[in-house]
């Protein structure tokens, strides 16, 4: 069920990183988009129309769109906003309970992260808002309101005037509950290329918004990928992945389990535990067997373990945490005797989950920090979502004068050398004259 | 020479909004294509091709690239460490000591930003440099070694361990001793979609980087969006714009004066006055006229000022904010009697300079904060480049098992509700048993 890989075997492939989109496109799904556009394209073209026809064409070609690509007939896009609280009120109690409490956990959490805004001899930098902000929440085989509160509430903490939520049409209930609960209703039934076109351009009825951030499918990342320049992105998603990194003193039990979590994300998810302990591999590999068959997500969980999941055996645990290093896991668990000394020789990861307490189902619900982390090797130069996704700087120059006449010297000689004469006249004007 | 609007107008011309790559490809650059690649290619699909041949091919293709679009062989890319201390010392001593100063106080700056790693209740977030970062420095109509110091020093002071530049073939002296000043020497003469090519992907002599931050000519910016999502990246760079707005306590020469140094940049430069004094506006446009005669760049100058420059009339300061606000310039000047009430209006824009003695061109070499801004209307979600851009956060969860356990409760009720059984059950297991 899981593979036991040595460490070269495993390099040359499930820890081998490929590019986002540098995938072969599926022959069925080459096939659905000749169908669907009556001639042959790939996803990317096929992107580009749908959001060249909903920058030109706006709201009608929302529609159109989520007739052929949802078979959805809507008139209205955005969820009436009666429908929000008649979704928090049909929720089970502890259900409500339960994401009330994750809600107040994520707030608090981002509520503690500094804005610094700073101004010391007249220079400065000012932390502020981004006035629009719209968030895409994936439908998808499982309906995910954590996705939600994990987006809105760094936001909010952010101070964000306007969030617009797109979820595909006919949300789950618990979707609304959750947009309920943060205290937004500003909801629009649009999933695809089609929901981050009308967010990056604006249509009749829904805003063009400053900045788009979640994840979705592969047309959403397209899509993504095509209007980044245009509005500000958080990045983009491939699958979930999972790195676990364990030693002889955890439980293969509980080892199996969080693998099997990540496992059932989707097929392309990817879960891999290092370890340089065999006899842990071995219990660890008895214990998926095992535990996977009382899973209602086998089948998803099959798929996942056998393209990219699996146990590698390493020399130490300082080899591990250069592989972690190299592969930068979206979620990096660490269950190992002292997880903050191995944590001090990671630099790239999302999250770190430090101890066998801290596991990952915590992180993607309750325990605080945001789920929407960096995925496919991204850890390296991005973060998980977070209050600075929100916000932007403004560089201040706030200079007396005096302080402004003796630069102007200085701004003047380079301007010179890099033969920009208007740039040394303007300088010049501040020392030859006074006002 | 520089035109004065009404508002609206100005609203239907100079301040609209284009998206940063829909302008039409000019007829010249779509023959010169042909010319070089045999066949029709739009500057998209020619940038693909050379993206693709970097990738498969390294160093061959960069040589072959250099050849055919820069018109330069060479062996060797990297240029040679024993050219660093030679640039430096060639320097005319003013100059050295301008870009000394200039460094040290960007440098200065860098270093007041705060980076604010936190920890609490067994959660945090941990900031750390990112590793590896490849900086473009434009080679372009005038030799800018201010970008290399306005791109190199706050990933410096971010910590980044290997900083990467790479600017075209046979790059100013200048250049070379800003590199010199900031302490590094690994610079390859490679220049346009290909520069990004070999430090997106990597190739035998130069590294692959985790992210690339730097402004450069359209194939620059085309291969950005390109290898988006393989690569960090700070964002697309259009072309640079001023807006100034400024009352009747302006002196109009020195308004003219800044207006005509952003000109100077690029015909595609846009340098715009909002004043709500007809006689500034007037006195303003007569001194435009009468320096524009004496500058070298004049003929760039006239092309920027008629395509996107202009001196518009607005009813009042307040609404001069509203249209500064939503046109999100990458520099705001704000030549008012009392600039801090009304860039407290005023939500957009890359830098804030505040009174005519905080000018713009202190801004371009010398007060502090990077001239890398952004432009094209992303103030609205972006930031200058800053020390941010250089790190990446770790999410930390490190519970303890108290916690965990109550925790765990909560996410297994969410997990039920997202069908995750799977992620129900890691939850269960630590509420169940005890290790």
């Amino acid at each position: 069920m899981i593979k036991i890989y040595d460490l070269p075997t495993a390099q040359n492939t499930i820890l081998k990183r490929r590019g986002l989109l540098q995938r072969a496109w599926p022959p069925r799904l080459l096939e659905a988009l000749q169908a669907t556009f009556g001639k042959p394209l790939t996803p990317p073209e096929a992107v580009a129309r749908i959001l060249d026809s909903v920058r030109t064409e706006g709201d009608a070609a929302l529609r159109r769109w989520t007739r052929t690509l949802d078979r959805v007939e809507l008139d209205d896009f955005r969820v009436p906003p009666a429908q929000f609280s008649r979704a928090l009120e049909s929720l089970p109690p502890t259900l409500r309970a339960a994401l009330e409490t994750a809600a107040a956990r994520v707030r608090a959490f981002h509520e503690k992260q500094p804005l610094p805004s700073w101004e010391a001899d007249g220079l400065g930098q000012r932390f502020s808002p981004i006035q629009r902000v719209g968030i895409y929440v994936p439908g998808g085989s499982a309906p995910l309101p954590s996705s939600l509160l994990m987006s809105v509430i760094p936001a909010q903490v952010a101070g964000v005037e306007r969030i617009v939520v797109c979820t595909p049409p006919n949300p789950h209930p618990a979707i609304l509950a959750a947009a309920a609960i943060c205290g937004i209703d500003e909801v629009y039934q649009l999933g695809g290329a089609q929901a981050i076109a009308a967010l990056a351009f604006g249509t009749e009825t829904v805003p063009r918004v400053d900045k788009i951030v979640g994840a979705g499918n592969l047309f959403v990342t397209l899509a993504k990928q095509q209007v980044f320049g245009t509005v500000g992105l958080d990045g983009l998603a491939g699958p979930t992945e999972t790195m676990i990194i364990a030693d002889s003193t955890a439980n293969p039990a509980w080892v199996a389990a969080d693998l099997l979590a990540q496992a059932e994300h989707d097929p392309l998810a990817s879960a891999i535990l290092l370890t340089p302990d065999r006899l842990l591999a071995e219990a660890v590999q008895a214990a998926v067997t095992d535990q996977t068959a009382r899973l209602s997500r086998r089948e998803i969980i099959a798929a996942a373990l056998e393209a990219n999941g699996g146990i590698v055996l390493v020399p130490d645990l300082a080899t591990a945490a250069r592989v972690a290093d190299d592969y930068a896991a979206e979620h990096l668990c660490l269950t190992v005797a002292d997880p903050r000394a191995l944590m001090a020789q990671i630099n790239n990861a999302g999250g770190f989950f430090l101890g066998e307490h801290s596991y990952e189902v915590l992180g993607d619900y309750v325990a605080g920090p945001s789920h929407v982390m960096p995925t496919g090797g991204t850890a390296r130069f991005a973060s998980p979502l977070n209050v600075l996704d929100f916000v932007k700087i403004n560089s201040i120059v706030a200079l007396d004068r005096e302080t402004a006449r003796t630069l102007s010297a200085v701004a003047a000689e380079i301007a010179r050398t890099e033969t920009l004469t208007a740039h040394a006249a303007a300088a010049e004007f501040r020392l030859e004259r006074t006002p």
